[in-house]
């Protein structure tokens, strides 16, 4: 670590009141942003609210995996439960630590604390926490304020007893009985994590099944497979009110009024994860017109430009989309735009989503509930390969979807143990462009969880072939995709 | 399952005399053979000394995949580790069981039992189990006969003691000390599992290091690993003698004859696995003519042919390379020959070899332990990505041969969880020829183990820019495998 150019005191004003760049936020998006522009040599003001690392590191990915991972191997302690809650805190805390240490030697990059506000294109309003105000001067803006969470009433419910995702790994005590508002990839990863631990989890999600964004028979699978680890799941309804005094949740069915609602028992906590607002209110960007939609995301453009020149954003807050590897792909991409303004800047990045279960969903790509006419939908079955009977596996699928007769890729959807590395295989060949016909022959270890893609390769090869009545043509589009491969090798 | 075609007795001499294709050994690869030339409507004998499935199915694979499995979720009770034992044997018959039915329905296969052996290059003769012997013609012959464990004298060593693969998984009871005489993947595997179950665990390696082929930096890391584990490993070692009354194991140094020899004490069981012997000694080869190396493997071309027009062969008993998913790679290529004898076939496969220890060994490609002069070697060590910390990864490294400046990928090693599915993202890379430029911008999901190919591209590039003493380099060179990646995208 270089201490040279580190901020050492991040709570004062600067000196510097001029910068070439600000950023307001450091998660994922703004650091890389900050990280990057700094190695260029560019002068930048990176402000944070809160916590360096954004919710990633404090209240999102890190604290959720690392309770994913710790619960998984619990000691057999009474205790051993309230322990991993402590152990996944303290682990969480020197994480942050490190990075703020690791961070104070980034080039060029003054970090200091507080709330930034626009005042115009290119001149920011910081608000100190001890209440004092100052401003600074940049050429270009970044926002990466991210997002919070979406509270929605419930009727009598404390707030000691209501928790989002900034709440729940602040608890010393495992719940009795968690019961999950929302069934999207918060919510079924804390299922997973909190029924590991012992507690009764309850999942309630308004839409027909949980993680509405997936495959119809993705999300079913899914919900077959938490069921059978007894995690009890209420899908079409909504959690509306809480009997204190018999610490009863009353649930109501989405989809029709007339039915009678469902009383769940002993509920001591509920974690309520139903999307994200993201965190544009406060920084003055409807007086200097930049642009939101209508669930207040700023409106960006294939560079992560706003409607305002000079002034851009990532991640969350924006409408190219969140998660942490995504904030810090679109935070790249800035760089290069605001360095080298004329170098074209490529197609918008394909984004994978995984839900970190188990077993896991991971996801890439455009795959409508009904395939359109011109695809060829491959679904392979998990105990279609071999590693999945050694590991007793009982739900596991791949479906993808390829347009022939190029043999590209559309979309993939794999629910396995591991999906979350199986799905990289697939970013990498979507945005490469390989087909399924280039991607024949590949040699995928044996006995692996991605086996499954050899398999899917084969059966579309094989329904290609059937559809033109013969086996010639698998082979003659094998051939011409391995002569293609050689011709036009880099 | 359609019974229409099933052979229903494998132990009594077809009718049919005359086939397109005879098929000794009914491993991966002669199955995936005997499968695909069925359904090009060709009549296949395939033939099959002692299990259908070959040695991965029986004593390979498959047992030792589910041994590891298994072993990993060891219940409390005391003959646990025992029932573990039983239960994989269970498994390993239901799968074959599962196989050979599953396999009377392929088209145009008959299944025998017995032993073949070439009279010339397109006739065969069985013995079968009786003792009776018949003989069969075919226009082409392959050979997929396999290996057997290489056995070495331990002087002293009684027979009940003395293990290879063929006999560890007939254990029904769990060893107190198992030693384990060679240090590669199959030593390995079984190192981890019998740790589990709560044998003391000696492994005794001849080289330098444990998996000699894999880069020294990679075994050394392995090493300290399963150390880390309880598993003693001496390396430099030979294991020369068994002095039964004292239930001695003693081992001499293999670099120092002058050396005082070790005595390894309460060892109840041996388990070796020093490689592996082509099984082609009893084929008739060197009488029809089909040449052999000095190791006795077979001699094959890129089409997997041997000397003699008409006979083929793959797999483990060929110079062409073992291993299931290759064995049955190589049984697509002779198909293709056969099929298509005037198609061209691409240029040899690429293998990835897995060692399925935790954390996992993966390797493709070619990787001189001293890197060339013109190649960039990227180093990522596992603490430089968030899942190692969440997940409390110790040890975990990503080593990438690349050369500049068209960024071909030469070679990878992996040691991670998971390491077997991340080496698949590098086999389509390679055999698609995605140079690391190409690869820059693929988003890999966070937090991923697979995280350390986004920081080896980008360790990568950085190589290059500073060589080149600038950052222009590296974005030009994005900018570069953007537009090409434009032109050429198919």
């Amino acid at each position: 670590m270089n201490d040279v150019h580190r901020n050492p005191r991040p709570y004062e004003i600067p000196a510097r009141r001029r910068y070439d760049a600000i950023i307001i936020g450091s998660g994922s998006g703004g650091l890389s942003a900050a990280i990057g522009l700094g190695r260029f040599g560019r002068q930048v003001l990176l402000i944070e609210r809160k916590h360096m690392g954004g919710d990633c590191t404090n209240v999102g990915c890190i604290p959720s995996k690392s309770l994913l991972h710790s619960s998984h191997n619990l000691g057999p302690e009474p205790d051993a439960p309230d322990l991993v809650l402590k152990h996944v805190r303290t682990r969480r805390d020197q994480l942050r630590e490190h990075e703020l240490e690791e961070f104070g030697g980034a080039e060029g990059v003054t970090f200091v604390y507080g709330s930034g506000r626009l005042v115009s294109a290119n001149e920011a309003e910081i608000l100190s926490h001890d209440g004092s105000s100052w401003s600074a001067v940049g050429d270009d803006i970044i926002l990466s304020t991210g997002s919070s969470a979406r509270r929605i009433p419930i009727d009598g419910l404390p707030e000691n007893r209501y928790l989002t995702n900034e709440e729940v790994f602040e608890l010393t005590e495992t719940p009795q009985h968690l019961a999950i508002v929302g069934g999207g990839p918060v919510g079924l990863e804390m299922a997973v994590a909190f029924r590991r631990l012992g507690s009764d989890v309850t999942v309630i999600e308004a839409a027909q099944d949980v993680v509405p964004t997936a495959l119809p028979e993705a999300s079913a699978m899914l919900n077959k497979a938490l069921t059978q680890q007894g995690i009890v799941i209420h899908t079409s309804h909504f959690a509306t009110a809480y009997e204190a005094s018999t610490e009863s949740l009353i649930l109501r069915s989405s989809v029709d009024d007339s039915q009678q609602p469902l009383e769940l028992n002993a509920v001591d906590k509920v974690l309520v994860a139903v999307g994200r607002i993201p965190n544009t209110a406060d920084l003055g960007l409807a007086e200097i017109g930049v642009a939101t939609n209508e669930a207040g995301a700023v409106v960006t453009n294939s560079r992560g430009q706003t409607s305002v020149k000079g002034v851009w954003a990532l991640g969350d807050m924006t409408t190219s989309g969140g998660t942490t590897h995504f904030a810090s792909i679109w935070g790249r991409r800035i760089i290069q735009s605001i360095v080298y303004p004329r170098l074209p800047i490529g197609g918008e990045p394909l984004r994978p989503t995984v839900v970190f279960t188990a077993p896991e969903l991971a996801a890439i790509g455009t795959q409508p509930p009904q395939k359109p006419q011109d695809v060829v939908r491959i679904t392979v079955d998990g105990s279609e390969i071999d590693r999945s009977y050694t590991d007793e596996i009982g739900l596991s699928t791949m479906i993808v979807d390829v347009r022939p007769p190029t043999g590209e890729i559309l979309g993939a959807t794999v629910i396995s143990p591991r999906a979350g590395e199986i799905i990289s295989t697939f970013s990498l060949a979507m945005k490469t462009g390989i087909s399924f016909h280039r991607w024949y022959g590949t040699v995928i270890p044996y006995p692996s969880y991605g086996e499954m893609i050899t398999v899917a390769v084969e059966k579309y090869l094989r329904a290609v072939s059937d559809d033109v009545g013969g086996h010639t043509w698998r082979w003659s589009t094998g051939l011409a995709a391995r002569l293609a491969d050689r011709l036009f090798r880099r």
